[in-house]
């Protein structure tokens, strides 16, 4: 009985999705997405292969393929993001270093790697090696005085314009969606909104090379964010290979998150961090499926990335650190300090990045883009070259401030007067007096703290791919490590104080300035982003020790904390709601008391609501009113006297299948009378041939009451995806409520524009 | 003007909500919470707050302590469940080895305390000390020989017996909810079922009270479950003392689902995993902030219990391990065979253990619930003391099997033949023959293997907490354990073999039996639970290292694969199927082609919809319907005719309004109208006072059409926790769909009887 009824049902909607006219189903351009029903639809296809797969055994195996194909999916995303990261940290190398000269052997090898093929270097001289030559010995003849040095800085500021002018040309010319970090238009396009090109193949191909250009040009930025745009990218390509994903932008969604999580995990080398961040930043709709696929997909990634070993270290990131020595309570309060530090520097950043952005928006400096990659490049170049510690690439920069001093090391950061009475373990160094070397890098670092802090503002949002992650984390590690060095002098030199004297006894081992370093590093990335615990778990995979979750927490959670007071807005947010794109957080509270009745539409004053009526309208009237109206959809009511609500009809379906009718079958004229009804209605003997339409009509359209409270009516449109709402009142329709109607609402209680949000 | 009309709508609702008759919001017991309405009584309560600490600077510090509570709540689940923790561990540690024998100098230390403060033991003879007396030295002098044998072991027994029965006695009289893992209860109390009591303080000091007993009597169980419902326990204790959590069901919800991560964080010393198996496996709510606050409270758990030091070794777990040797690609198949062996046990134990169990529901057996624990308590420990393996407790045993041998190790695993020619570092040991230890271990732990499976099969669902992490985990280590003997074995004989050669040259080190225990374990664990990324996450925080990742996730994987090929349900959704707990799974995807109109009451022949109108019936009308009918709510139409909806009222509401009405209000008399509109009925002039009820009408009820799919109904009961939902046609009423009938549904459709789900 049960399945009779739910057979005749769905039995209407099941001739619609077999597809009678082309291109149902798909969404246009800037529109977004209903969940509910790419859902449905789903599981339509997925009943479909199930009572198939019983036929044959052809149909059976075609089942098995289908239900394997989201594990192939995270296969391929895995090998292909690790292998893009691999390449392009080589390239990466490479050019960094073309920046200082080239390589005798093979001009392909970056410094490192052509001083290790030379026979003749040791240890000591690793880095001077007669193969590779500066750019100055190799033009001149010349190694050592100023004209050399002059060279030098002339062929670096040469080479990082030649870099960014390539990269940003490619962006302009041949695709523009390759610009910044993509993490905004990721978290839009994952909730559902469609951005056609985004993460197409051009996209995945000039990002790519571009990143390289610009990552080697020395700009201040990253490649962490748009790795993860570049990994969306490659997910959207393998989906297209699957009609199952291909074909429902739902299911697609799903692989971009696992996607997501896979570029994190190459950029970091923290496969469980990647994860996290797609669930906690980046997905809408994170399924439990979808969880455990991820993390497949960011092994993956992680192993593809570990046997290409871009470093030679055997690690995925340059700046994997262990540490040996632990904590103590006393130093709780410099990091939570570092964590106040932050929090600052995010709203400080997040302010200023967003008033710079909007500027180009507004003013005419947003004509010349190609002019402000090279102005800015060409300052970050002259400026930065002075100072070791901005001329290096900046991940080495971060992995020398994370670094602990060992015996080994030749770091200036580690020049400190050793006790030449003392023969100690070489992993086991006790605190010592800094020497010059100390106090030099103190005062480089931090003339290169400031110049990183305002070069990053304006580095951010050029037309170019850009990300913050590194950036930040520089800013971050630079600070921790002048405090890092700073409590350690002091703890040496005055031991005898109570807050010293517990733990850090004379020839004790007590400060780590490396753990200072990392812990700014997270405060700087958290303020910035907002990330809370998948900062945490990335920092944890980065050091591999529990030990330190401790400070690194204390400092992610007072950096949240203290960038909170001043905007909830993490800079991704920032730079959805800059760019106006239609974005319903999860993590935003609506707390207003507004009611759906104040939100509908039609407002009070405005023409009542276009509908349709079940048997009464005739092929013209609504030709008529798709011509005049612009609505994605039409609510179909009993008459227009009761109001009564029976259905949602699509546009888009409603057009398709007038063409269709009038088209093939045959009677069908303009004053023929549409219905919706099971049974034709009973019309005069010599009328026209009715037109029959229910299958174009949803019967279950979502209705909410009037009297609902708009925090209800946001969290039915987040937790269930919808598109579209209608509005009764004891049965009789009233209005609608749009995805758009509900973002301009809310920016509208949040005092900002509701007209500057993107929508079709 | 919206504001205006905002306030004036919800002005109804506040007035109720100010609470005019006590008791209303709250639930009665074995009913399920409404969500949504939580979710906005909470938004109100948060914006009262805000709106009066504006008015003095007192109530802005409440404000902000309000804010705050959430953090204070968590930092007590973690103190306090850490503490409990390592009491509990601390406990277990002395009474097990009260089995054996007692010491002299302090009848309170275990064993290893006992020899630690003894200082005439060196390092080789750690285990025997004088201070140490078995039951035998003690009582008749002697420590050799078959009577002593006996006497100890009537002694172990005898103890054993004892404390079952002081446990199951302890249950049954104090605080039957104390029995079980308490993991299926916790999942559908999470899913917003009311069982009152289940999280009390009395079953929280029983539950911890005979934890203690229960494992330190030796049945095969272990104390990860109940730990999780003792945190959930504290978390429920702090919740009621805060009016924000207490007060509301809902934010009460995201209480314990940080406090079951908390839990986890301390039965296994991963603080990741806990959260990730609290999002992953219990929760069924859980928002981002939640996230963060549970990795808060599972910190501060796993920090007070390392501070607590119970195992001596500063780690979180007895069997926290770190391998130094790598794997190798051809070890991925006995790895996989593992996952095999672990799917195909968790199936046949999730079978025979429900089989079981639902004969303890249906025979007499269940009548003599002490009888039954004595009688397993006895069989254990008769069969367990002979063989080494079994008599130790079971934490031991899986330490044992995780460690990989070492110089140092004495245990008769670690007994394989050395090359008196070979000196090497301590750390590294090449693979080497076994020898008669080695083979005399394999036949127990053969023993204890089949030993194990048959009893753990008897011993989960007895009336005393029990666990059952750790008998899984056993049974896959020792079945690892052997599997790697083997392996290691076949590789020091075999290595010319084509597998072999690549990797394994003779005096090579390259099979850690060690980590196949581990693998083995994972596997187990994950076909008994069907956890994914959590047990993963677990795993690789015991073992401290990326490194072994993808071993453990190919056995994972395999696991969950082969078991779900036998039935989707895991143990504790099996357990929740069996106690019929009204438990809407979010992983259980609906795919019946179902409407909402064949789910929905009234069926076809059953009489009519029990509603109210809107201002027709009298006081005395709706009592008898209230007397005559037992549903929570009524739906309120404009008239019988027309069954056009306007609303919806609560039964408990509906009593308390009237019964108030009647004690206060003048003028109300059974014959008096009620109604529901806002201005009252025109009557005439000699009518009794009319009743207005329109403030505990809910104006917003959710409606769906007859035409709606059931999986489009069932996803929005999960994902709005909807308690109820009207069905409507053309704004007609037609019926009523509760989440008791959808539950209902599910089950018939999946061939089960629905009549078994338990519901008020």
């Amino acid at each position: 009985m049960v399945n009779a009824g739910a057979m005749s049902g769905s039995g209407n909607l099941m001739d619609f999705l077999d597809e009678p006219f082309p291109d149902v189903g798909t969404y246009e351009d800037f529109h977004t997405i209903d969940w509910l029903r790419e859902k449905s639809r789903d599981t339509d296809r997925h009943r479909k292969i199930t009572s198939k797969s019983k036929e044959s055994i052809w149909e059976f195996i075609k089942s098995l393929l289908d239900a394997w194909s989201g594990w192939v999916v995270m296969l391929l995303i895995g090998l292909l993001a690790g292998t893009l990261a691999g390449v392009i940290d080589l390239a990466v190398d490479w050019m960094t270093d073309l920046k200082e000269g080239v390589c005798l052997s093979a001009f392909w090898y970056s410094h490192e790697q052509c001083c290790w093929t030379s026979n003749e270097t040791t240890f000591e001289d690793r880095d001077k090696c007669p193969l590779w030559q500066k750019w100055s010995e190799l033009l001149v003849n010349q190694s050592e005085g100023a004209s050399a040095y002059i060279l030098n800085y002339l062929m670096y500021i040469l080479w990082a314009l030649l870099f960014a002018f390539l990269a940003v040309s490619l962006v302009r010319v041949f695709a523009p969606y390759a610009c910044g970090s993509g993490i905004p238009e990721i978290k839009t396009i994952l909730s559902g909104f469609i951005i056609r090109g985004y993460l197409g193949k051009w996209t995945l191909l000039i990002k790519t090379v571009t990143l390289v250009l610009v990552v080697s040009s020395g700009l201040s930025l990253g490649k962490e964010g748009p790795l993860v745009h570049v990994a969306c990218c490659c997910g959207n390509f393998f989906s297209s290979l699957f009609s199952k994903y291909s074909k429902n932008e739902g299911k697609r969604r799903e692989v971009l998150s696992a996607a997501a999580a896979a570029g994190v995990s190459v950029a970091f080398g923290a496969p469980i961090g990647g994860v996290l961040f797609s669930l906690e930043e980046v997905s809408y709709y994170f399924p439990l499926k979808t969880l455990w696929r991820s993390f497949f997909a960011a092994l993956v990634a992680a192993f593809t990335l570990r046997s290409i070993n871009p470093f030679g270290n055997s690690r995925l990131v340059l700046f994997y650190v262990e540490y040996h020595t632990p904590w103590y309570m006393a130093e709780l309060f410099p990091f939570i300090l570092l964590g106040v530090f932050g929090g600052l520097w995010g709203t400080l950043f997040i302010r200023c990045n967003i008033a710079w952005c909007r500027r180009r928006k507004t003013t005419k400096l947003g004509k010349y883009p190609v002019l402000e990659v090279i102005v800015v490049t060409a300052i970050t170049a002259i400026s930065a070259y002075p100072n070791p510690y901005t001329r290096q690439s900046t991940s080495e920069l971060i992995s020398e401030l994370f670094n602990d001093c060992g015996a080994l090391e030749s770091s200036q950061l580690c020049d400190y007067i050793n006790d030449p009475n003392m023969t100690r373990p070489v992993d086991d160094i006790p605190d010592r007096p800094a020497g010059v070397g100390v106090y030099t890098a103190m005062w480089q670092l931090a003339l290169a703290l400031i110049f990183k802090i305002v070069i990053t503002i304006f580095t951010f949002g050029m037309k170019i791919p850009s990300g913050l992650f590194i950036p930040s984390m520089a800013v971050g590690a630079m600070a921790g490590r002048m405090v890092g060095i700073g409590v350690e002098q002091l703890a040496y030199h005055h031991h005898d104080w109570i807050v010293f004297r517990n733990w850090c006894r004379p020839g004790a081992d007590c400060v780590t300035p490396g753990l200072y370093a990392m812990v700014g590093a997270a405060a700087c990335l958290g303020g910035v982003t907002r990330m809370t615990v998948s900062l945490v778990v990335i920092m944890f995979e980065l050091t591999g020790g529990l030990e330190y979750i401790v400070p690194l927490m204390a400092a992610a959670v007072t950096s949240k904390w203290v960038a909170d007071a001043f905007g909830k807005e993490g800079i991704y947010e920032a730079h959805i709601h800059l760019n106006g794109y239609p974005f319903l957080d999860v993590k935003d509270e609506f707390t207003h008391r507004t009611l759906a009745t104040d939100v509908m539409r039609p407002r009070r004053g405005e023409p009542p609501l276009s509908v349709l009526t079940q048997d009464s309208m005739t092929v013209e009237d609504v030709e008529t009113l798709i011509k005049e109206t612009d609505y994605n959809g039409f609510p179909v009511v009993v008459s227009r006297d009761s109001e009564r609500l029976i259905g949602f009809a699509q546009r888009r379906e409603l057009i398709l299948a007038i063409k269709n009718a009038r088209q093939r079958q045959e009677g069908i004229v303009s004053n023929s009378i549409m219905y919706f009804t099971e049974e034709p209605p009973e019309l005069p003997a010599n009328s026209p041939h009715p037109l029959k339409l229910r299958r174009v009509l949803n019967l279950s359209p979502f209705t909410v009451t009037d009297h609902t409270p708009m925090e209800t009516v946001v969290d039915i449109f987040r937790k269930l995806g919808l598109r579209q709402c209608l509005v009764t009142r004891s049965g009789r329709l009233l209005g609608i409520i749009t995805k758009k109607d509900v973002l301009r609402h809310m920016a509208q209680m949040a005092n900002q524009d509701p007209e500057s949000i993107m929508f079709n």
